[in-house]
């Protein structure tokens, strides 16, 4: 059997009243005792007068004075993240909160549903929950806080998901001879993230991580490129469609996955340059909050040879 | 949340020893113990010079003097039948066998994993697994022993997997007043299989299932229309090239799923009447055994426009 990695995150992004007072003055150890209920470690961290960016051995943490952005792949429990959070500074201190478990792998890996889950979290906090996309292709849960929040209009996050990365830029990634340098000029993160401050990481036997920040703007990438279950996915508060750089179009052609997600919080993600595909689906959900999530699952045009597995 | 119902099957074929005598004597109590242990009960049965076919509770058994196929959906404990049988009869008596568990919409539910099973499966009989199509998308599982046998070659079988179906007759499958006979109709099983002897029957509150067995020949189509999770799936030994009815592509037509499968051995099918699609992946295994496997996922050519689902 290859090697496999549950590359999929599950992702926590909570707005805080301003009572509690700044969110970066709570210090690493908060964060780090955080990011430890979740199962995952602080690898290292930048920071810059809006944001502290955290490196994490499962993914990436932002945290800005009045919200932060968790976000754990592999059999994390950023659950009980959440869970801790709400216990540490009281559920009234907080005026939204977005719990998100993407399609997963091999789901019976992980150490909850999202149905459990969801369990542990109404029984701290009132909010919805919904799935978007079919059980048996692409889908993702999402909880969110239905509590009134005006400002929910105002954050724009979008997220590309992409499975089964395919040619050159795969095959670099898959190869021993890798360097987190030559990643960082593969994927043209200067060009495409001008005036960024990186902070990548190398992981051992195969995965890269790069979080950026500027100003109150932040991206990461995660790649996880094991041959059966390759995954890569980039997640920015950007405003895509007045950038100069159609970052999505430009990761898709270099990694060339078979298959992808876009998912939008307040952006609908135009997708005119993206490489030869099939929209399989997509969704517009107008939340009670007044913002409006989109998804979309795309398939590249052409069939895929596939190659059994042996077990 | 809508009703769930995990329609997609496990299947177990056996081919046994001459030596063993005519399975179909081993009677009635002894299929009734073996579909028990996977959790599933005799419904009805018909018969004809050939072969045995019993309607189940979860699916379908067919018995014919050498050999049986047994399908089993909805949570059912299938490798406990197959480690059953083998225990019943001894491994050396078994001249082939094969163990397949396609995509599941919800693998969490199930009492075992493949990987689980297979352990079982291997401490009492030798052979080789793989699996076909990846991980996030559909996929099947296949175990099958890898002891000489000439006449797998001989062996045809294709099944149709159907997902997300629409339309009419989608409508129709999930009102309250549909009865076995309309169904039958509306399928035009008639017209599709004619001289078969039929056997079907209606679950409550949704579902279908008809068996029909001329000579030598089998089909069974199971339907599981619920709305979140629906699923047909048709499975025969008809040689289908040959067959004067395009059955695959008429019931695309009448059901209209969003997405198929074809999993066919010793047998590729022709997709030329198909309606539009795009086939998202295909593969073509030979086993050792000299048998051929051919597996294609389809998926309609238009975009979906999904409803999310309120947990």
């Amino acid at each position: 059997m290859t090697l496999f990695f549950e590359g999929s995150e599950k992702k926590l992004e909570i707005h805080v009243c301003q009572t509690l007072g700044d969110l970066r003055q709570l210090g690493r150890n908060f964060w780090h005792a955080l990011v430890k209920k979740a199962n995952a470690d602080i690898i290292s961290s930048i920071a810059n007068d809006e944001c502290d960016a955290y490196l994490l051995s499962e993914s990436s943490l932002f945290v800005w004075h009045d919200r932060f952005v968790l976000l754990t792949c592999g059999n994390s429990t950023l659950v009980d993240a959440f869970i801790f959070f709400i216990d540490s500074v009281g559920a009234s201190q907080i005026r939204f909160a977005c719990y998100q478990r993407k399609s997963e792998f091999v789901s019976q890996l992980q150490a909850s549903s999202f149905a459990e889950d969801l369990k542990l979290i109404k029984a701290s906090i009132a909010g919805k929950a919904f799935r978007v996309g079919h059980l048996d292709s692409h889908h993702h849960y999402l909880f969110h806080t239905d509590a009134p929040f005006e400002d929910a209009v105002n954050d724009t996050t979008s997220e590309l998901l992409m499975y089964h990365i395919s040619g050159d830029m795969a095959q670099y990634l898959r190869s021993d001879r890798q360097t987190a340098t030559q990643i960082r000029e593969l994927l043209s993160l200067r060009a495409l993230f001008p005036s960024f401050i990186l902070d990548d990481h190398l992981f051992s036997p195969l995965g890269y991580s790069v979080n950026g920040i500027r100003g109150r703007y932040y991206f990461t990438i995660h790649i996880s490129p094991q041959e059966q279950s390759a995954y890569v996915s980039i997640e920015t508060n950007l405003p895509l469609g007045e950038y100069p750089q159609p970052i999505f179009a430009d990761l898709l052609k270099l990694l060339m996955p078979r298959s992808w997600d876009i998912m939008s919080f307040n952006e609908k993600h135009p997708d005119e340059y993206f490489p030869a595909h099939l929209c399989l689906s997509t969704c517009s959900i107008a939340t009670s909050l007044g913002y409006n999530i989109h998804f979309s699952h795309y398939q590249q045009s052409c069939t895929e040879v596939l190659i059994p597995e042996f077990i």
